[in-house]
């Protein structure tokens, strides 16, 4: 994998040029994505993008753009034949963050249609007969083959976390909104969440650093954190391989100093999980009502259910839900009192055989209700050295500390691991 | 003016035809709008418009929806002509929920620029000289001048409330993403809330019903509703007929059995109140990005104002606004607990002269911060016949409560002016 804070200090050296870096990363893509589909288009015109470019932070960085954010300059057809071609007015907010720090958008990466759960031709970098995840595809894939340092993607259920897992990259969902999401398809107004993929922790944090303009640095003093464990029994059940992988993150944190502590999750968690599908369905079949209403017979079959099922949510329903999502966020407030953070699995297995399904966010969905900032780290291998990872979790804001002790977790992991 | 029930009630009764009923509105267009200018594009194929045409329980309603709300079948220009002959994709999902319910989309109104404070060329149909308000300046004219009987805006600060109150029509800001806003130009997408013009109270509640599938119907028997007035002394200074226009509103409510009581607002508030541009304009930086980089020279004065300081914004100072408006809605709850809704000004006076500037939304953006319903009730004239309206505000949800008391209000004044 390319790591962006390993590639911008090369840049720096003037070991490598900004040129050389985005050839390398079409390089890489000529190599290997017709085996692994990341990315439904390019933009190979180098020397346009050279001339566009601005210096900032992320000069000489590659970013794949999930299609469902608007650009301008490259096709965004959202995962669906509806779209074929189509070509938006504006850059969507996100892609102009990247832009303004100096990136290069490299291309657009396959989604899910729609962000649901509909998967596209994307296999995983580490075995292709298996799914790389969804409904962030092609960016988790793109990151985990090593095309470029940065991907973006966008979460309503677990469409970062979870592909981030599967494909063994790190990968921060951050608190609700920090990233901008105008311009963006989204699936769900209230809960769809933009994220980005990176090589390690630190890359994810260097990366959010320069869009956003806020201080991720990691600390490398954070004296005995305090570190909260859940298992979401109120999900049901992971794979073997996930357990080991989380207990395998335990013991690294405790020996590197931590003091971790099983917590209870309140109740309003499990019904906030249970009700999150009604907030996210419910919202999508406005947010697609065009689509739906104009396009049926181009809506694939997943999406056709979920929507199918929506139409008869009601206004009673629909609202319920949404209090209980409330009811959550206040309910954190005391879950989250007695740590810095906590740790879970980033999904209940590692990625599924196949490439029907995208797997399940069930171990997502609570949080990204929440909207409290998750960061995927690669934690470790299955039997068939496909990848798993733990997932962290701090309070709404607090990016820095989630990004902090993924970080101290992932060298911890490593010492572990040696 | 038209009133949808009356009009839907017409054609229950065979007395008028769906097409009569369009081609009215498209005369009254082609009659007064040389004029008013609420217009920016117009669907004059109403045979095409009758065969796209649902039954439902607004066939027969022609709506102006407001030049930020993407239609796939008209031109979509934001305003500005950076966006000139635009064609989104899709339809908007507010357009979408009225072509279900069996509306006709007749036309796109005139817009402040991105919906900011560049006046676009409506005049007010009460007086030519005047402005119309804005930033959702043509949609109020057009219900105002009786060119349809519906129109759509959206309101960061004052946009729905404020124009309403200078042209003399009913209006409602719902509570926060009642109306879906995906298929939205948002200028803040935190603050940015899609409402609804129409002849009357109750035409706005039959419109908002039809759109939702929520039941506002009007209770004729709210025994003794307990109103709170306040005066927004943090916002400043009004006009006299607006104090005129609160105190006969305060004794038409009082004579129809209403408990009128003053309240206090809490310090929270005038905090929220200073630091809601905060918000709204560092979101907008966001949301407007590809247009401020690349299309600078075609920004407008004021939005250029607004988006210049929005870059001194740094995120300490976002974050501390945006935890001010939380702590503005925690106090709202204390606010809201002895009354049913409360009223206030709806603007800081009549529409003032020139087409210069569309007012000010110091009345109205506390509430839009605090996501609370907000209803215009049309509430009298000062001396040169300019309308003047008042505000009716319900805490978040209690959309029933806000139109039902501005219906009683709004009846109690015909008594009292009568």
């Amino acid at each position: 994998m390319i790591s962006a804070i390993a590639l911008r200090a090369r840049l720096s050296r003037g070991e490598t040029t900004v040129e050389a870096a985005i050839r390398r990363s079409l390089d890489t893509i000529d190599e290997r994505d017709r085996d692994i589909r990341a990315f439904v288009a390019l933009d190979r015109d180098a020397a346009r993008q050279r001339e566009r470019a601005r210096s900032g932070p992320l000069e000489g960085i590659a970013i794949g753009a999930k299609d469902i954010i608007d650009t301008a300059d490259l096709p965004t057809e959202m995962g669906s034949p509806i779209y074929a071609g189509w070509r938006p007015k504006a850059d969507a907010a996100l892609v102009m963050l990247a832009r303004k720090a100096g990136a290069t958008i490299l291309g657009k990466t396959a989604t899910t249609a729609f962000a649901q759960g509909d998967p596209p031709a994307t296999r995983n970098p580490h075995d292709h007969a298996h799914t790389p995840g969804g409904s962030s595809s092609g960016s988790a894939a793109a990151v985990a083959a090593g095309m470029v340092p940065l991907a973006f993607g966008t979460q309503t259920g677990g469409s970062v976390i979870r592909p981030a897992s599967y494909c063994g990259v790190a990968a921060i969902k951050p608190s609700f909104r920090l990233l901008p999401t105008t311009g963006i398809k989204c699936y769900s107004i209230s809960l769809d969440t933009a994220g980005l993929f990176a090589a390690s922790v630190p890359d994810a944090a260097f990366a959010l650093a320069a869009l956003t303009g806020r201080d991720f640095s990691i600390s490398s003093e954070m004296h005995r954190p305090r570190i909260g464990v859940t298992r979401q029994t109120f999900a049901g059940e992971v794979d073997p391989p996930c357990e080991t992988v989380l207990a395998r993150a335990i013991e690294a944190l405790e020996q590197g100093g931590a003091k971790v502590l099983d917590l209870h999750d309140p109740p309003e968690f499990a019904t906030a999980w249970r009700l999150h599908p009604i907030i996210g369905d419910g919202e999508a079949l406005r947010s697609l009502s065009w689509e739906w209403e104009t396009h049926r017979g181009l809506i694939p079959p997943k999406l056709t259910e979920a929507l199918s099922v929506a139409e008869g949510i009601g206004p009673g329903e629909f609202d319920e839900a949404r209090r209980a999502g409330k009811r959550a966020r206040v309910a954190a407030h005391d879950f989250f009192k007695d740590v810095d953070a906590v740790i879970t699995f980033s999904a209940p297995g590692p990625a599924p055989r196949g490439l029907q399904s995208t797997g399940d966010a069930k171990f997502n969905r609570l949080w990204t209700l929440l909207g409290v900032p998750c960061v995927n780290v690669p934690a470790g291998r299955d039997a068939r050295a496909l990848p798993v990872g733990v997932q962290v979790i701090a309070p709404f804001g607090r990016d820095d500390m989630a990004l902090g002790v993924a970080s101290r977790l992932e060298t911890a992991l490593q010492h572990v691991l040696a």
